[in-house]
């Protein structure tokens, strides 16, 4: 029988023993232990746990088919990088290009041939055209791998919530030719605010720390035999990119985004005019489970454009 | 910049020392060096991760004014039984009376005379006849204090839960006289099941733990200059009292609930005939902050009589 706080731990201990299944039983077992020693070591109050399960409710409520604000508070903690960067690369072995998934990722926009533009409307940035290449651990092309991308505009907007966009602007799908290359137009990325209407607004606020990303074109990267890989390659020029929100950008995905102005440097595609940006990447897959997650998204948001709401970082 | 795992958590926790406020900044700090132990320590997986980010959006969405999953789990971790005893009798340097909440206080029940009844409307159950003392830490008498009580009926549902009993059934609030003591007339609480439609039943479920809390009836003791205490008293044959999902028992509060017979043993009220019961016990209560939190709840839940699911425990 429990008398006192010494006895609580071990009590929930004993009844966690009784999993029957090994894995639950060991990721249950940490997460006691290390949810018990946070109340210890803080000394955590009664009313500051009231408070703190007021704030885990909350991230489920504001969380829907829309928005996930349980993610984005793991990714404003830090918690998404260090998944990532613990099941890939070897756990840190090697660098990977492998990064979070984000919350915009839809399924099934349209296949495209390399080359091709995925700007469906009219939309504010300038030009950008991209060259990728895939290789697998040694260092090999690898030729038939499937390369979903995916980008905000001009304005640091997705697509799917921007009302003035249309449908899948800025999204396709490539196919690596033999040499693991591919390649697409696009117009270059804006950096955006993440949501700050909820905890990970409060959070970042008691933090001072502002709440955006630094620009970046996501990559989803499948072939059968390899591990599906989402990545995402950060503007070199962007302010932000040593202070990201999430905390996604490492050293291997700050991509060179590079200027070039028509007429002296002529863009691959003779129409534009005036600034254009150059990309070329190279993304490493490695061996393993070529499934696919969930979408965190199905659509396009319906009402008007977004107003987001931008904290200033503190000195 | 971040090149792999082992630079994510001083990058996070660099950004926490940003915070002004010393308590945050501390408690944030130690959440995620758990938070981030957690990961390492377990190797959690990119799937496992996208599963307990479900887990946590499903405790946040089944949380509403009537139900509360965030801290249903909470106390099926034991996290809120250690935030209770850490914070009462001096962190387990004596034992405390205090214990949890529970999700079904109501404030505003009526002030009634010691001795009276708060069985309002006919309920299933034997009448039992409770004493109470309440003392300070040197064990003087404590006069004047409030003291609200309530508890199930003998079918183990709260009156906010069942539409046949009268509102207030069962509740009421009570003054200590000169000698510390107060008494009043209910009838014997019957153990109940807490709710397994979420993730606490998926928890208790995998490590094959039943879902009964052992019967027990509540006492909220204020007076100002003291610490408000919630109190459980549970009852001494229940044959949950060893392995109460919410891990709330502790040995200062199994009360010995006496059985009699009339005409025997006849009743404080003559008007009772068969088995009633007797109940006294003494609560200690320490200086502090005499005041209350928010109720878990305003009023009746709508619909009809509860049936709520039964986990059996396995051998």
């Amino acid at each position: 029988m429990i008398t006192g706080p010494d006895d609580v731990t071990a009590a929930v201990l004993a009844e966690v023993e009784r999993a029957k299944e090994p894995r639950t039983r060991d990721l249950l077992a940490a997460a006691v232990r290390h949810l018990h020693a946070f109340v210890r070591e803080t000394h955590l109050t009664e009313a500051e746990f009231q408070h703190i399960a007021r704030i885990v409710a909350r991230l489920g409520q504001l969380t829907s088919e829309s928005h996930n604000e349980v993610v984005l508070i793991a990714g404003s903690l830090g918690v998404s990088s260090l998944v990532c960067l613990q099941n890939n690369g070897e756990g840190g072995v090697h660098e990977t290009t492998a990064n979070l998934m984000g919350p915009f990722w839809r399924a099934g926009s349209p296949r495209e041939e390399n080359g091709a533009s995925i700007v469906r409307s009219p939309t504010p940035g300038d030009p950008i055209f991209v060259t990728g290449s895939v290789v697998d651990l040694d260092g090999r092309p690898v030729a038939d791998a499937e390369v979903d991308v995916w980008n905000t505009s001009g304005e640091g907007l997705y697509e799917n919530q921007d009302p003035r966009q249309a449908d899948m602007n800025l999204r396709g799908r490539f196919i690596t030719d033999q040499n693991g290359r591919f390649s697409f137009r696009s117009v270059k990325p804006a950096g955006y605010p993440i949501p700050v209407n909820g905890p990970v607004g409060d959070l970042l606020r008691a933090q001072g720390r502002h709440n955006m990303r630094p620009a970046h074109i996501h990559f989803l990267i499948s072939k059968p035999g390899y591990k599906t890989q989402f990545s995402q390659v950060y503007s070199s020029d962007d302010p932000n990119l040593e202070t990201d929100a999430q905390f996604g950008v490492t050293a291997a995905l700050v991509g060179h985004y590079l200027g070039h102005d028509t007429p002296s440097e002529p863009a691959p595609d003779p129409g534009v005019t005036g600034t254009w940006y150059s990309l070329e990447h190279r993304f490493v897959i490695e061996p393993g489970d070529n499934s696919l997650p969930n979408p965190p998204i199905t659509g396009k948001a319906t009402g008007g454009v977004p107003v987001p709401e931008i904290l200033e970082r503190t000195p």
